[in-house]
């Protein structure tokens, strides 16, 4: 902050990428209302259906984690959670693996838009994030079952031009904000999330193109519709 | 793990401290039950109700961020929030300052016993609490008008024991879960919360006669009515 400009807030994109519009973000998929019994009932789970989710649940779920809904007096984003100084470091990638109307491939969440960014194919998706995630030995394949992969980057200079080296333990609490968000959301819409912090560093950036310093991964998760 | 015994998943007291029983958690303190709502409408609350909390409303705030729901086969504590390795390294103190049916001061939470253990009174608490936030200058004064503080320290052994050096990025991502649901929480009974990252260690750590090394605070959070 010492004179030095403030970096962007939002990771900039082609204009001729393949551009996904989301459904409108709407109640109408949250089937457990009660906010008691989300808080109650949400367990970390590593068994899925063998289900598809729907598209509006994905909107539902990206709009609890990282939408933006405005800006601050100072020009930082404003977003459905909480982060210090509002710097908001992340970036939301997608493993879609089972979800209607959308191929599966790897996808970057536009949190202005609302939209998905279409990045790749990649034949053997499930396989390929089972090895990153060091094949969760907890609970073999599990991962290769779920709906869809969260992996969040960050773009730790946006913290950093306000906390400095502070930045990272800000940064590290405020992907515990979002991914619980997810947690309840996916509760709330009779899907489970895992979330996943021991995955092969390397092999996550490179395959997303991050240069492991100035962007990397942080922190996944899973999610997929719950057994009855 | 390598042969050491795994530390205690909580910390002892002396039985014959004051404890103080907490009202049941009851679904009954939620007004806003609706979790889209409870998203879709926290904020990071700066400006309180000059209004007591209830001690039933407590109770609930940390049945949904610490509560001991179990444990599992390796003899770990469950709680409601996830937490990598289920080793939950946090022990939760609160400023009361304005609850009604109980005294001020400075308490820690007994979470197999869903009780509070009293610590000590605290002349000046509000003025005290303030000086050890740095007198927030985004909005002066308001953590002085809050009805209480969350202090959440962390006794990072619990999780070095399984996660070695690679413990501290965990620690960070799990408080982040479990202030997330004390946001949320705390928007379904009509109060606001503001995460505090930035405090005096050594002051906070000292009045709570915690060593600093051993165990210390990582993350505070101010509550208090929500402004109509």
């Amino acid at each position: 902050m010492k004179g030095v400009p403030q970096p962007p807030s939002i990771k900039s994109y082609d204009p001729s990428s393949k551009i996904i519009n989301l459904p409108k973000v709407s109640e109408e998929v949250v089937k457990k209302q009660n906010i008691y019994e989300c808080i109650k009932e949400r367990r970390s789970t590593r068994f899925y259906k063998d289900e598809s989710m729907s598209l509006e649940e994905l909107s539902y779920l990206l709009w609890t984690t990282q939408v933006i809904t405005g800006t601050n007096k100072a020009g930082l984003t404003l977003r459905t959670v909480p982060c210090s100084g509002a710097t908001h470091s992340f970036e939301t990638y997608l493993f879609i693996m089972q979800m209607q109307g959308i191929q599966n491939g790897v996808y970057r969440y536009l949190p202005v838009e609302h939209k998905l960014l279409f990045m790749f194919e990649l034949d053997g998706i499930d396989q390929k994030i089972d090895e990153i995630t060091l094949e969760q030995p907890f609970v073999p394949n599990f991962i290769k079952k779920a709906a869809v992969i969260f992996a969040w980057s960050t773009i730790p200079y946006r913290s950093e031009w306000k906390f400095d080296i502070t930045a990272h333990k800000k940064i590290l609490i405020d992907i515990g904000h979002v991914c619980q968000n997810l947690y309840l959301a996916s509760e709330s819409v009779g899907a489970g999330t895992c979330a996943i912090g021991i995955y092969d560093q390397r092999m996550i950036d490179e395959l997303l193109g991050l240069d492991g310093d100035e962007e990397f991964v942080i922190y996944l998760a899973a999610v997929g519709k719950k057994r009855d």
